[in-house]
């Protein structure tokens, strides 16, 4: 924990306290190498590898060369930030977080390792946001600071959105925003940086072209092409021209969603689906998507005007991108009633636009699907289109949230029954078309898993490229193009890449026990004995107290805790007996074995043995 | 903890124990009263409503009906178990346990709540096992002896899965079982029960058709139909003839697969293609499948034999599946060689078959992939299918096993690049054939979760069914047919249905507490502090002892802890002062509410405060 809010009520809350010693360590927990050989004993968690890395490579100088090096991004889907160097001068792509998984119980936010920026901040000219989903802007307000507040280049949408949650953060410094135009080109130090635009699913997203002494960088993040039946649009293919005779030296591109095949259903099929539901549908309509679909929601608001319905909006994310549509009068907002009104029309007037298509817990349509919801109940004549696919990692809250819905007897349309839901990231075939449209001389695939990153390369292979033309990196990968950009390599060193975990307060990579703590209360819980031992007879004072959560159920298993006192005891008197002075870690080792082979054999249940010895 | 196994070792355990009384409650806990509404305070988890059903409806005598209960598989897909009931008589289908999720950490499996057949265990006559899968034969070991060891009927193949599985549960009975050739009729009391053979991926599944007075219960577990794109094979269609003229009641069916449109892929495809790949590979071929997917199993071994190729077998449930595929003599086993021989051959004559296409931690082929396996490693040369699906609880494992075989650098090939694998659940223009070759009165769908089990009464209310004439049942409902078979009901009766959890030793449904403790554990761990407290000045005797686990890395938070101390002497000596005798409930439930909110201001994190006072 190397963030508690010292001066944060601390002083209120021991106010009359009298001075009071802290010790080293706690002498009532067990030695910590004791307890880790312990667990050892038929160990049920393991630490991913990705906790466990080696820290500090000592980086050789760039020389002439430049650098690419991903910090995160690249072995995952989610905290997606690059930091491009060149002599004395550095840019930073993106600065996402990503969501706790299975392997990080607890944890709020997972950030990229940038302990290399952090000892480099001086040479930072700017970070470039290349839009305004969390995975690319999450890690702002955790990490702005540690990098000493560059300045941040972003277009419109995305510098509401970086500046919306700053706000939720009130202790930090305001921050250097510019919005970019279109046109312009921004000058970082020897780097001259120019946009273009790129279609995805939020307003103002960029493709960034990077001028170096050697070429082009093309630096593409999420990305889809606007298509009717795999042919891309006018607009799009309008939008490539500018890349055919320019001397690319790099481009990397998006792989999230290289695994599937073909061009992926356009968008504009999807909201002309959704805008039939809102047209026809004879009864209360309630649509859930993602709050980050703005374009999808910008035109559910002009459909609903188009028709004259009235829009009643909830969920927090997706109310405060409807302010910010507004804001930027992206399009005419007129229909939008507040909740309470809701009964003053009929129901054939009223559509729902509302968060929670993944089932998240407390997000408004889960609300609404169990009944928790304040004022909301489904009637059956109700239709709920989840205009969302599932994010794999939710599959069992969206099960639960389609069996809650489907309870109501509402009518309920998911994009596998109607084509009311496209993916912002570009199938394999649309990345194939970009690649077509950008002659480059290197290729470095971005944004997915490892297996991702793979089967990208091996698209641009078909295409004609070299293994010794493609990079596959890892966060904190160093990626030289060398040789006045003759070549690329991967070096054998790398940046710290660590994870940066935040958890509450705490933002820092010294974790792992905690987390292999957690997982292991979780799968067979905690089993604490407090012993009161006379240091003179080496007998126990008092019946051992034991406190057990997450083990066995306490009231049914007075037998069990009986035996157990029996167990201590002997352990702990055959232990201290003719000892003098009593060895308390002895007493303790002894204990805590003994304990967690009888309470193995017992139950088949291995929960953590904390012994606490009072000499008295 | 219902199930300690009391004489197992603990005597010796504790032998030369003196007498040491237990007591009813552990003084050093917490009151459970006290802890539960200070977790109420920004609680972070929650019981699902599954966990806290109501357990004891009183059922009414059901006279003439015939009731049909399923008691597991309609709320998810996992744990199928039906019982059906007429007059004296009671036959149970299938006894399956599902695997745990992230509702129930640390459980082994979740079974069936068999209550209601405990009860009435003098009228069961038998159980079907409808095929050899474990969420239909997992359940056996666990509730056979609650239910008085009825005799089990099924086919060959499920029978040796049944057997042996049972063999790894040495203190149980042996079991009673019947081996069903095929055309007998088996007589239960007053019901008589035929089997027909289905198509599922497994030899030996089969589907009942139970003789009531009314008419015939066509009972459909898991089922897909063999086809050639979209057309049923001759024995398809051959199969379901029988049921033309049939007087059936009420059908039941699988539901698993319903949201999925069309016909699925044919076996048959997918036995040809990987028939071609052990053909054409020119170098190792590592096939990852499922150990269930046992007629897959089959072929592959049949394609080896073909073109002259060694078999290596990894993983202990293959490995024991081919074991019975040896004898049942159900193909010529020549080829298979020991992992030890595999150098000795070139690699373009092995073929390695193995587990772990999940990802599973443990499998073969994750091993294999995160270079721990104790022989094999990969080589870029070699070839890997992965012939499986992802099950979407698995998805981070999948990915994980994926990331890992890339690095390897062979060539891998999924399901998504080639046709290598398919379900064995019928996709919807499956089931809906199987509709229409089966002419019933009434219509159950079973194995799913609730909303898929809708879908599927969908489909029946699309063929002509009347919502009078389907029922959607959850675990515990009570379905009748009464009135001489010409009306279906649902009583507003349930039979228990909380969930059964095995829990290392313990098979019980009393553990919400020490579920939810184990959620809370996971999130933010533990912080338990323990004080003694001289009796006579109500002032501390020494500085607290304060033990954390999952909370915050405790070496680095050596201010957070002085501070909590201090906290802790102030609440405790305050409390306390002037009191006599100390009241210890309320110092230990002020010390929970002052360092509960101490730690939530300083760490924004909640973990269980645990306070234990030792009266000196």
């Amino acid at each position: 924990m190397t963030d508690i809010q010292k001066d944060n009520g601390i002083d209120k809350a021991i106010e009359k306290a009298v001075d009071f010693p802290g010790r080293g360590r706690t002498r009532g927990s067990a030695p910590r190498g004791r307890q880790s050989s312990k667990r050892a004993f038929g160990q049920r968690t393991t630490i991913s590898p990705r906790l466990m890395r080696r820290e500090e490579d000592i980086v050789p100088p760039a020389g002439d060369s430049i650098r690419i090096i991903p910090l995160g991004g690249v072995e995952e889907v989610g905290r997606n930030m690059t930091m491009i160097e060149y002599k004395n001068d550095i840019i930073v792509v993106d600065m996402g977080f990503q969501f706790k998984d299975e392997d990080t119980p607890g944890i709020d936010y997972i950030l990229p390792n940038t302990k290399y920026l952090e000892d480099n901040k001086s040479k930072i000219r700017g970070v470039f946001i290349t839009h305004g989903h969390l995975d690319h802007i999450g890690g702002v307000p955790f990490l702005i600071d540690r990098i000493g507040y560059p300045t941040i280049y972003t277009r419109q949408f995305g510098a509401i959105m970086v500046q919306k949650r700053q706000e939720e953060f009130p202790h930090l410094q305001p921050l250097d925003i510019r919005i970019i135009e279109g046109k312009e080109t921004i000058t970082c130090g020897s780097l001259k940086i120019k946009t273009f635009p790129i279609s995805h699913t939020i307003p103002d997203s960029m493709g960034l072209i990077i001028e170096t002494p050697y070429g082009n960088i093309v630096f593409i993040e999420d990305v889809r092409v606007d298509n009717v039946n795999g042919v891309p649009t006018e607009e799009e293919v309008e939008q490539y021209k500018q890349f055919k005779n320019m001397n690319n030296l790099l481009l990397t591109m998006d792989s999230t969603s290289i695994e599937k095949p073909g061009f992926s259903l356009s968008e504009n099929v999807v909201v002309e689906n959704i805008d039939r539901f809102i047209k026809d549908t004879k009864s209360r309509l309630v649509i859930a998507t993602f709050a980050s679909q703005v374009e999808r929601i910008i035109a559910i608001i002009r459909s609903a005007e188009k028709y004259g319905k009235k829009l009643v909006i909830e969920g927090r994310s997706m109310k405060s991108n409807i302010e910010i549509i507004k804001h930027l009068k992206l399009v005419e907002v007129n229909n939008i009633i507040p909740l309470e009104d809701i009964e003053k029309y009929p129901p054939d007037r009223i559509i729902m636009l509302v968060t929670g298509a993944q089932g998240e817990e407390f997000a408004a349509l889960m609300r609404i699907a169990n009944k928790t919801h304040k004022y909301v109940r489904l009637r059956p004549t109700d239709t709920v289109l989840l205009s969302a696919s599932v994010i794999p990692t939710n599959h069992k809250s969206v099960v639960n949230l389609k069996d809650n819905l489907y309870r109501s007897g509402a009518k309920i349309v998911t994009y596998l029954d109607s084509d009311i839901h496209a993916s912002g990231h570009g199938n394999r075939d649309e990345l194939k078309w970009i690649h077509q449209q950008v002659p480059y001389k290197f290729f470095m695939p971005v944004h997915g898993n490892h297996y991702m990153l793979c089967q990208h390369a091996e698209l641009a292979y078909s295409l004609g490229k070299t293994k010794e033309e493609v990079v596959i990196p890892d966060n904190g990968s160093i990626i030289e193009i060398y040789d006045e950009g003759k070549k690329i390599r991967m070096l054998k060193e790398k940046v710290p890449s660590s994870l940066v975990l935040v958890d509450g307060f705490s933002v820092g990579n010294v974790q792992e026990m905690v987390l292999r703590d957690r997982k292991m209360l979780a799968q067979d819980g905690i089993f604490v004995i407090v012993v009161s031992l006379n240091t003179k007879t080496g007998k126990l004072k008092k019946s051992p107290d034991i406190i057990a959560r997450g083990f066995v159920y306490v009231r049914e298993s007075q037998d069990l805790l009986t035996h157990a006192r029996m167990v201590i005891k002997k352990t702990v008197e055959s232990t201290a007996e003719g000892m003098n002075p009593i060895n308390f870690d002895l007493v303790k080792a002894n204990l805590t074995d003994d304990l967690s082979r009888f309470l193995f054999q017992q139950t088949a249940k291995k929960p953590m043995v904390i012994p606490v010895i009072l000499g008295v």
